[in-house]
């Protein structure tokens, strides 16, 4: 299979019709319009073999991730995904791979009706880069820099399961091993997040900002605070439990996995008191637990409290690619 | 220097200030605004270090040519180039080396007020992946597939003596050892391309169809001709000449070099014949000439003539990542 006929095939399998896609994949550039009366968000990520994902990780897993937390980026922005173009880096072509991927992203790229609109294929190590685009009505998306004094400070799902699933797969130490059915959750949790499109869509108006769990949520929850120029504390006792979690993970490895743990895509945001309900609603009628798990203050940082308000030392930082 | 600072770094040395760019580095997302009445075009390359460029490129270099080669599809497509975002991959972070990076691709996006708005940066080999964006007024991009019987083929500047610096970096047979004036320059052809952006835009509502000249004017002429249903005819003693080409390479190598080298980032396009003046007009008030290298016939394919109108056998095709 060549580069041209290479191309044809992920253009065939990832096909997603959009009336606002005026020329895809096949020219120079794509040509595309963009919505009247809003904004372009624009985001873009790259998924490295053996540092994104381990080299094991089948084909399907990485097409669907690479899309997932690139989705998540639109969703924590509030922005509906429309587009995306794929920067493909194979050491070699086999078809049975490029299938499977292809699979992988169009299952998900279908279920948000995101157009594979361009792109490039190279030779080299497997690397997947992805930039999207979506539309957020003028002045309503979802930045980080919104959070306000008493501000409370909101999670989706469960945080921690991803970075558990990671550990499963690297042979970390545990607790205990986990069962076939909690490594099978684990895992997936790990390969196939799930990225919060409609919940940043229905957050609009009600957040006041907002982020997706990529690193870890306590250096992501940071980015807000930092843009937001306030502290946040997070109150450790109240993040959401996780039965697999517990099971496969003392107290402190589950707290490191919560808090410092990447991959979740869950999204976390600031919400003024008198609009968490609110909040929480639209969530629930997404079949989405949003919980509080702490507050934004005056100062800076981010602090994590116990049951008891005593300072709970943190555990080591969120996923940093190139060390300090 | 860890991930943040180098996100730091590369925003503050590739700092080009737009009015469209709403939110840039920063967030999950970028948010830009579109142009009212345009559409927006949007391409992707990837260079990847050994296959793109030599391991021994100058970081400078890679930096200029990861944006130029992203901007010639925008020139090609007759789109005033608007945003960038930039997924880097290296094996290590390098001060020098990132600054080095940084002022190459600032220097080019400087000329050309393009704005990096987003990326990501990663771990793993060396490999550079840009998104570019441009506006162009509805209907009026220059599409691969507008060529009409009967139009002439044109290409602007110099084509193959990119191909002829590649030769000279990986010491390949030469003709001549090119002096010491020749090797710099065909290396500034390869090194530092010149997108044509000036003149994409010039040749709206002028030519017909374009493309630019990536992979080796013969097959990326295959491309319009593909795309409009025509075969094309190139007079292989009309491609303009080369006082470097002729000394480095014998006539074979000149003609393999102008037909199937890559990397030269000239225009090739379709000009109907009553406007061959104009485009060449334009060309010439950017300082640059557009030679008439063939046309556009009933038919399919690219053919080779002689000046005496006869066939002259394909030299080797023009660059395919994975072979064929």
């Amino acid at each position: 299979m060549g580069e041209f006929a290479l191309i044809e095939e992920v253009r065939r399998r990832c096909s997603v019709p959009r009336a606002d896609v005026l020329l895809g994949i096949g020219d120079d550039a794509a040509l595309l319009l963009p919505r009247g009366g809003n904004e372009l968000a624009v985001s873009m990520d790259t998924l490295v073999s053996g540092v994104h994902f381990p080299h094991a990780t089948d084909a399907f897993d990485i097409g669907w991730k690479a899309l997932a937390v690139n989705l998540s980026d639109l969703a924590a922005m509030g922005a509906e995904p429309a587009w995306a173009t794929l920067a493909l880096t194979l050491p070699a072509i086999d078809a049975g791979w490029l299938a499977a991927f292809c699979d992988g992203f169009a299952a998900l790229a279908r279920e948000h009706r995101v157009a594979l609109v361009g792109g490039d294929t190279t030779r080299g190590p497997l690397t997947v880069t992805l930039t999207v685009h979506g539309h957020v009505p003028a002045g309503q998306a979802l930045r980080r820099d919104g959070a306000r004094v008493g501000d409370c400070v909101l999670v989706s799902g469960v945080v921690g399961e991803a970075a558990a699933g990671l550990a499963c797969v690297l042979g970390s130490a545990l607790r205990r091993a986990p069962d076939e059915t909690d490594l099978a959750y684990l895992l997936e949790r790990l390969n196939r997040p799930v990225p919060r499109v409609a919940l940043g869509l229905a957050l609009r108006g009600i957040a006041s900002a907002a982020i997706d769990v990529s690193d870890g949520l306590h250096q992501d929850l940071g980015h807000i605070a930092a843009r937001s120029g306030l502290a946040a504390t997070i109150r450790t006792g109240a993040l959401p439990p996780s039965a697999a979690l517990s099971r496969v993970g003392d107290e402190a490895q589950r707290l490191r996995w919560q808090l410092a743990g990447g991959d979740d895509y869950e999204l976390c945001c600031a919400v003024p008191p008198d609009r968490v309900a609110d909040a929480q609603a639209v969530a629930a009628a997404l079949g989405c637990v949003l919980t509080v798990i702490g507050h934004f203050d005056a100062g800076s940082g981010v602090h994590l409290i116990d049951a008891a308000g005593a300072t709970v030392p943190s555990p080591c930082g969120g996923w940093e690619h190139f060390g300090t």
